[in-house]
């Protein structure tokens, strides 16, 4: 869920190498202080790998490791040759840097991808098949416990034995579908389905008792037909037994609860050492200052030290990596989700029927004043975005106006069918979908939303806007507010943005009509927010070095496009081009085109945009890669020139 | 869920006035007795409705008339207007005929409705919130408890008192929404708010324990910090007994479990009857047939006599209609939802691997001969099409070919996050969408699924298909197994249509290639699937009597368009014209836009297809309704052409 995107820690970083494991792993010790020592070391790894990839998720990659440790070194049985057919995969993804550094701690992953979380080509932020190990793309939550019983029955119709076990986070238990996917498993008696609850205690925000309480816990899975163990999951001797009497138990499928500590293993990172007046855990998401970093990679790496000389065996080798300092973010970047709080609270001032509500995303979602100055106000779903629509619905019959708020990714597509039955009442919701589009691209596919437009463009009565800049935030939430009779999609780009241009002084948005914040007259490129509308201006400046003139147009209507306003912007020019921060199939193109197609000479359309699943990696090289970069955007469009005009 | 369209019965049909009702509501007898000889005289009325109308809900209306009966007459508390601030609403909505009888008896609707069901202008399927009484739109499964939750949150804001009563199914309990809307209820303490599970023990197609059993319900909404209650819900001295208790509870929600008997008050109609041998419960949906209507109208009349003279009342006086037979469906109507079951079993049998999913729709989705001749290869999910559709991704990536059923309005849209998750796997899954398009228009907007494609278009390599006749379902769905390496979406009428053509001979799909299926050089109209097919065909011929030759395109392909092919199609054409079953925005027409506005002096577009919410009716005046009928699509063609040869 929550994924904020930090800055690389520069100066001296540690990792400790293959070689080091390898030692450890041939302890003469026992099991459980053997894979203690090695989880110890993982850690090492995991805080460098964040801290070098400047984002990723600690917490709960800590509060996981040993038991993630434990399973792939001893829970999956393996044959001479190490294959097993005992699958482990975690459902909750985020924890993905710790999974990774056991892997590539045993060799299963190739060691120098410890550099590259988050990169091209390197581990992306959550898991992704085709990264060796990775059972399954995850990191939208809720599908472990399905695709676990999904694989479960390939194993049995292709008479292949094989356990499969299965992470979970404990704010993902909020999701509807964790408790849909409970019922068949124990009616289909899936003894060789094992479920590990990462129980932290701590959500993307904060206490999952605060957020939304899991209740009794046992209680509740107990009734739902599984059999129930409960073990301190940060202590390998108790979860190893734990783990191993329940798979002597046969008939049933397994989950134990496994009391964890989010951040364990560095103490001002541990969940349990946050003041009780502190708000936020600041530990599950984005990266650590320099000097927590520091200070982390000391304590883990004496607690490595320790356990070693307990074990009898030498100190800690260490790799050391020089990192530059990352250069400070150039100055006048602008950020939406704040210039969004902003527009929220003006607004909330003038409407007292504005309700606010959040699915465990009130940092990322820029709540958190909205929700300081009107608690009342503020609601507090947990993760569980159909509820929360739903919920939405029934406040807005019920004579509110909700404002609902996620990430794109989730908010377009896991209430899809909510969204729709909402607007069939004809009643008024304001979803705002903040982390949209490709960028950031840490994350990977599970949390880049370049699909949202496609998948609620034709929910009818429903407006679908993006906001280019800072100004235009407060703009369209006002029109959306105090203009549009029916419901918005407000979407919201997360990243930093540098944005070369400014609205007129007088902007009213105007629906379906766009600004023109460049102009010239040989060809026409229609984009929509800051991710994408900087690039075709970039673009527009190189294709001007060699003499092409573009009219670069916002236009933050993504799914209407007036007609007669499109027919007059691009009269004249040779191209127009459309560019999405999105899928080309579905996106705000598709309605240029649908306008253009009924314009008598119209200019042709060349369309750019997503073709397939984007990659996970650094914003430029990720543009770069999918041809979104200023250089590329501007030789596709001397070509499409070239070939309009010869034709 | 299931919603099988029968046909209307004619001959003699009986009806209770207002007035009898009334003179029920009079009696001076205990609240008891009066509400269950009201509830008897409703029953006759919802048979009457939809015998009348050809389709509804019987058996769950029947099992529920008892409690929503008395929830409507005593439970909600009224002011001395009749006013009340107290809910009650069905989440599961096919049980809307039975309220709709109790609303039209109290005079909160209009008596005329009665000869209304699933007609224009009339009653919906499924409820809609411009019905009076009516508090949501209801029948898609799962959202009620959500939604009472967000109407009690503005009563908290608005400083409002009143509870909220919601109605729900027990196979309704399969969605993961309804638990995870259950814990913010009970972590809010919310008690003005009373669930009642109308557990009948049947869901679509036969046992909710068969499907997928709800175990120890008790103990699983108890672990959830809801006050359980449990009763006889077709006994209302307990059923009022037990509301009262609950009400006085404080501090939490409180569920009723109400055990109910399916199709209650007509002996061969109540699940407790089937026959041990027999399969399925043929009360869920669709009509009864003459004979049944005529046997079970007078066991309630016989029991409403009776009923009455224990009351010391004179019998009932019955209204009379007398109904002109239906005409016999033409000969030779293509069933593509049969041929599909025939294209599987072959496909089956050649691929070892196949298995198929269903959730809960295994007669509506044509299943049933393949669960009969691979029941190991057959997964029933129940009403749970996120994990069904998360199972799928597991067996995929476990080395199945997974086939995923339920209807188009709920697979595109319940699972949108899981389908778009299993693409980015890459694995191969073939999904197939039944109930597609705007017909039939008697279940209401719920069923009707006009955006799956928009939904759906964007999710790369998912290739969206729909055949337009018997014979390209066998084509497409090989197409899918034996030629396509990604994921499949096949789109299904399951409303049997008269079809004016036939594919050639050596028909082979070609992606984003049509066929012509009539030739001529005015106007070229594309379309697919056979609800819009042969509207198009008989528009063509309309507009040849007039002089204009129409070429008319099956295009089953939904989400690509080859272009080059497509400029050749249109070559020559003044206009070019696109008919979505499905909404304009996100409908093939968007596609076709898009490659039309790549090509050189193509004719301009016009696009035909949905605009709004489409209406519940029957299927010929919902066309109408639309403009979709040939007569409009012919006129709309003419004007669109003549404007283009001005232009």
């Amino acid at each position: 869920m929550g994924d904020l995107i930090g800055t690389a820690v520069g100066g001296t970083l540690y990792y400790v190498a293959k070689s080091e494991f390898d030692r450890v792993l041939a302890l003469p010790v026992p099991d459980v202080q053997r894979v203690g020592i090695f989880a110890t070391l993982a850690r090492i790894n995991t805080l460098y790998m964040i801290a070098r990839a400047g984002s990723g998720h600690i917490g709960s990659s800590f509060s996981s490791l040993d038991m993630m440790a434990w399973i792939e070194l001893r829970g999956r049985r393996r044959d001479a040759d190490g294959q097993s057919n005992d699958l482990f995969f975690s459902s909750k993804g985020h924890d993905a840097p710790g999974l990774y550094n056991v892997l590539i701690a045993t060799g299963a992953l190739d060691f120098d991808n410890i550099h590259m979380l988050r990169r091209l080509g390197g581990l992306p932020g959550h898991p992704d098949v085709n990264v060796p190990g990775m059972a399954f793309n995850t990191g939208s939550l809720g599908m472990g416990v399905s695709k676990a019983k999904g694989f479960l029955a390939a194993n049995r119709l292709l008479q292949r034995d094989g356990r499969v076990f299965v992470l979970t986070g404990d704010g993902e238990l909020q999701e509807g579908q964790f408790w849909e996917s409970l019922i068949s498993a124990a009616n289909g008696k899936m003894d060789n389905l094992v479920v590990i609850i990462d129980h932290n205690k701590l959500q993307s925000d904060t206490l999952v008792a605060q957020v939304s309480d899991l209740g009794d816990l046992e209680a509740k899975l107990k009734a739902f037909g599984w059999h129930v163990a409960r073990c301190d999951g940060n202590d390998l001797a108790a979860f190893s037994a734990t783990l191993d009497d329940c798979m002597a138990v046969t008939g049933q499928p397994k989950i134990i609860i496994a009391d964890t500590v989010k951040g364990k293993g560095v103490s001002f990172m541990e969940h349990t050492s946050i003041d009780s007046d502190v708000e936020l855990y600041k530990f599950h998401s984005g990266a650590p200052s320099a000097e927590a970093y520091v200070a982390g990679a000391q304590e883990l790496i004496d607690l490595a030290n320790r356990q070693l000389a307990g074990a009898g065996a030498d100190a800690l080798l260490l790799e050391i990596e020089e990192r530059p300092q990352a250069a400070a973010p150039p100055p006048g970047q602008q950020r939406l989700v704040p210039a969004y709080s902003n527009a929220l609270l003006a607004q909330a001032a003038k409407h007292a029927n504005l309700v606010a509500l959040d699915a465990d995303l009130v940092l990322d979602t820029g709540l958190i004043p909205f929700r300081d100055a009107y608690p009342d106000r503020f609601i507090e779903c947990g993760i569980a975005e159909q509820d929360m629509v739903s919920q939405a619905g029934g406040m807005a019959r019920g004579g509110l106006l909700p404002i609902v708020h996620s990430f794109a990714c989730f908010l377009s597509a896991r209430p899809n069918e909510q969204i729709y039955n909402n607007a069939t009442e004809g009643t008024k919701i304001i979803y705002v979908a903040s982390l949209a589009g490709v960028l950031p691209a840490g994350p990977g596919h599970s949390h880049q939303a370049v699909r949202d437009i496609s998948s609620l463009a034709g929910v009818p009565g429903l407006t679908m806007v993006e906001p280019s800049c800072e100004a235009e935030v407060g703009a369209l939430l006002d029109w959306a507010i105090d203009e549009n009779d029916a419901s918005t999609y407000i979407r919201l780009v997360s990243t930093p943005c540098d944005i070369p241009y400014a609205l007129p002084q007088d902007y009213t948005p105007r629906p379906g009509i766009g600004v023109i914040l460049a102009d010239g007259e040989d060809v026409v490129v229609i984009a929509y927010g800051p991710t994408m509308l900087p690039v075709a201006i970039d673009a527009a400046h190189k294709l001007s070095n060699n003499g092409i003139q573009a009219r670069v147009v916002n236009l933050p209507w993504l799914n209407i496009v007036d007609r007669d306003w499109l027919a007059g912007v691009v009269k004249g020019a040779s191209a127009v081009v459309s560019i999405d921060n999105h899928y080309v199939v579905g996106g705000q193109g598709d309605r240029i085109a649908d306008a253009l197609a009924t314009i008598t000479d119209a200019p042709p359309l060349v369309r750019l945009g997503l073709r397939d699943v984007p990659p996970s990696g650094q914003n430029a090289e990720v543009l770069d890669a999918l041809g979104l970069d200023a250089a590329t955007i501007a030789s596709t469009i001397s070509a499409a020139l070239a070939a309009a005009r010869k034709a």
